[in-house]
């Protein structure tokens, strides 16, 4: 680990900041970036992929070094996976700042104009936050993701990678900021911190004169550790307790697809599907197969007493009361029969994490029952819970999912990361 | 000061909770609310009106004996004044319910619907937050207000008034809960939580499990104390630290007409000006007649060297360096000589509060530099930046006006107190 000296490393162009000036210096840039225009914006991602591809080799080197470093013999494998590049890695890191790039520009969208009794004329204007901050485990490609979103949306960023990736963020920031130079923005409209642990993170945390916007992506323990110090404004990434609740009048072999496909298709993911409701009405009758279709595909699966009893000779364990809160990120399922759609959705109230929720029916009463019933981002009717994504829902990338209400929930685009502005124009009004 | 007991004091029907059992029945009565039609809520506060007038006398007689407690000794001419009741204070409130019952419905309202690639159909749909809570000092008329904004957006909230009001809340809660019985909503839709002082409140602002949204209304120290503790989001009623910039291009008249309203039109309250800034090109003509104006309403001047020595005879003290960062809230104001609308736009952006801020110019370029280089939640061209404001802005009644920038900033109506919800239907997609 590196030892904390109140320092953000140097990168392109050479110079040390501490963390507060690190945060001052943003702050600043952000007052440009927020009124450049989106050409140069877009000049500056374009410069980026150009650099990533240029800078390939760089970026691999160090790379390999951060992998060679003692302390990634922490890590493990799934873990070096995700912190190794190779080159098709980097290229498919260009790609998407590009795809960004191509996207709307959501700066100066008007949202709403309205001449008031006193006779001004409002405009409700969308601009950016000011500055970001995310906090982020060792994928280095989250640097280019988090840079290009916050860029294109006119907004400052302090990246706070982990010591895993030290010497890869430090190329890739370098790469990003020399981009920004080159289209004549300011160079601290990206900044990255590295070191100093949970000292370093509390400072960054309450930094309100500075950070607008706090996003930490990682586990319940870093979340935990911001919730009691931060008085900067936090976006929660998600962590996503999804069901899927087959209805008495779903079709069964759409049934059997969705539940398969929400469990299944990448069950280390939020969005995936931990807990499978069925109505008491057709349980008999649609539980065994569909839990033979999971038996099948390898998912461990526990129950309540009646779909154990429903479930013959396929192994269904005895589902603990903790087990319908778990978020399990793995092969692994809970299974309840439960009475009718309302129960459904009292199940799915009580023990959701307001993520993605998904009914299959074939009642139109019953959709509008539980997509009005159910308090989450996203609610699904006939569809299977994966779609939660950015790109799915055709927003471009995506810096994190939010289950919090306020400001957005679900996916967190380029849009997500603006607010607005009215601008009220008169001709000498004053109040009475 | 009543001793904290963890007990919510009891309203009608009688009946006492504690503050997390409070916190968990209006949750619960969230559910069916945030699902009742618009009917039900608008006849909710129909009868809320009607309850008032008919239960008028018990709330002036719990008024009574709330101003003639010991502990209402401690209270100044002004705040007093703020506690009191009369008939058409209530009468006032009454009439104020009916106006936010004849707001358009924000619940149900769709904010976007897109075909996706994948062939679902995605709807984004406005809903109630779930459950806010509101912390507001001795002004009865609060009670009402919250009650019927978050009732109107189909929001339960827990009312944690000030214990000076202890009797008239518990009045006026009575008669909020009685309408929710008749009108056939949740009773616990409205929870009224009294005493407990700060161990109270710290145990409010961490029921994350519970309450979507905080509103602290009252000084810098509730919001300090709050950001130290606070796990729930918080929305920030704001301090306005407001400027009024006048511009080489302004025309006399209306700068100084629009000066003197923003300064003395309401000098206690977030959206009156504080500092005046004036170009130096028109500094020596213009700045005589504004200071005349602005002495000869009584305010007291302070102002940097190059506004004091073309003072004249009007007295302006000396501003120090405190005075650009101060909301006076009062009949005092900071006054600066600028070079141009760049260092007004530097001034504010470093002084100001995001708040409301104003320029006075007949130039578009000016005009279109400041409300885009100014970072504030509203940005007036030739108008006073008393106007921000709920009311003025069309949106009704206001819940407080915020200087955050995640959620909603300026005025926090009935559409600020909801969020949105993906409903996403398909006919058994699956992702790939």
């Amino acid at each position: 680990m590196t030892r904390y000296d109140g320092r953000v490393k140097p990168v392109s162009p050479t110079e040390t900041k501490t963390i507060a000036e690190a945060c001052d210096a943003a702050r600043v840039a952000s007052r440009s970036l927020a009124t450049a225009p989106a050409e140069q914006r877009n000049e500056a991602l374009a410069e980026i992929a150009r650099g990533l591809r240029d800078g390939s080799g760089e970026v691999l080197e160090a790379n390999r070094l951060d992998l060679e470093d003692d302390r990634a013999s922490d890590l493990t494998p799934a873990l070096r996976d995700r912190l190794a590049l190779d080159p098709s890695r980097v290229e498919a890191m260009a790609v998407g700042v590009e795809q960004v790039m191509r996207l709307d520009d959501p700066v100066g969208e008007i949202l709403e104009t309205r001449t008031l009794e006193s006779g001004l004329e409002l405009t409700k204007v969308r601009v950016p936050l000011g500055v970001v901050a995310v906090v982020y485990e060792a994928r280095p490609n989250v640097t280019i993701d988090c840079a290009a979103l916050t860029i294109k949306s006119g907004n400052a960023i302090v990246l706070r990678g982990s010591s895993y990736a030290e010497r890869t963020n430090t190329a890739l920031a370098g790469i990003v900021r020399e981009a920004l130079v080159e289209a004549g923005l300011p160079i601290d409209s990206v900044v990255l911190s590295i070191g100093g642990g949970r000292e370093a993170l509390s400072e960054l945390a309450t930094r309100d004169d500075s950070i607008d916007l706090l996003i930490p992506r990682g586990g319940e323990g870093l979340k935990n550790a911001l919730k009691e110090v931060a008085t900067v404004p936090v976006m929660y990434a998600a962590s996503g307790n999804c069901h899927v609740f087959v209805d008495a009048d779903a079709d069964p072999g759409m049934a059997r697809s969705i539940v398969v496909n929400a469990k299944v298709n990448r069950p280390g993911v939020c969005n995936s599907a931990e807990t499978l409701l069925v109505d008491r009405a057709v349980a008999a009758e649609l539980l065994p197969s569909i839990l033979g279709d999971l038996s099948a595909e390898g998912v461990e699966l526990v129950g309540d007493q009646e779909t154990r009893s429903l479930a013959g000779d396929i192994p269904v364990g005895e589902a603990t009361e903790k087990d319908w809160d778990t978020e399990f990120l793995d092969l692994k399922m809970s299974v309840a029969v439960v009475d009718g759609v309302e129960a459904a959705i009292e199940h799915v109230n009580r023990h959701g994490s307001g993520h993605s929720e998904a009914i299959v029916t074939g009642s139109s009463e019953a959709a509008e029952a539980f997509t009005s019933g159910v308090d989450a981002a996203a609610v699904y009717v006939n569809a299977s819970t994966r779609f939660t994504d950015g790109f799915e829902y055709g927003m471009g990338a995506e810096i994190g999912n939010s289950t919090q209400k306020l400001h957005a929930r679900g996916p967190i685009g380029v849009r997500e990361l603006t607010t607005f502005k009215y601008v009220v124009r008169g001709d000498g009004q004053v109040r009475a």
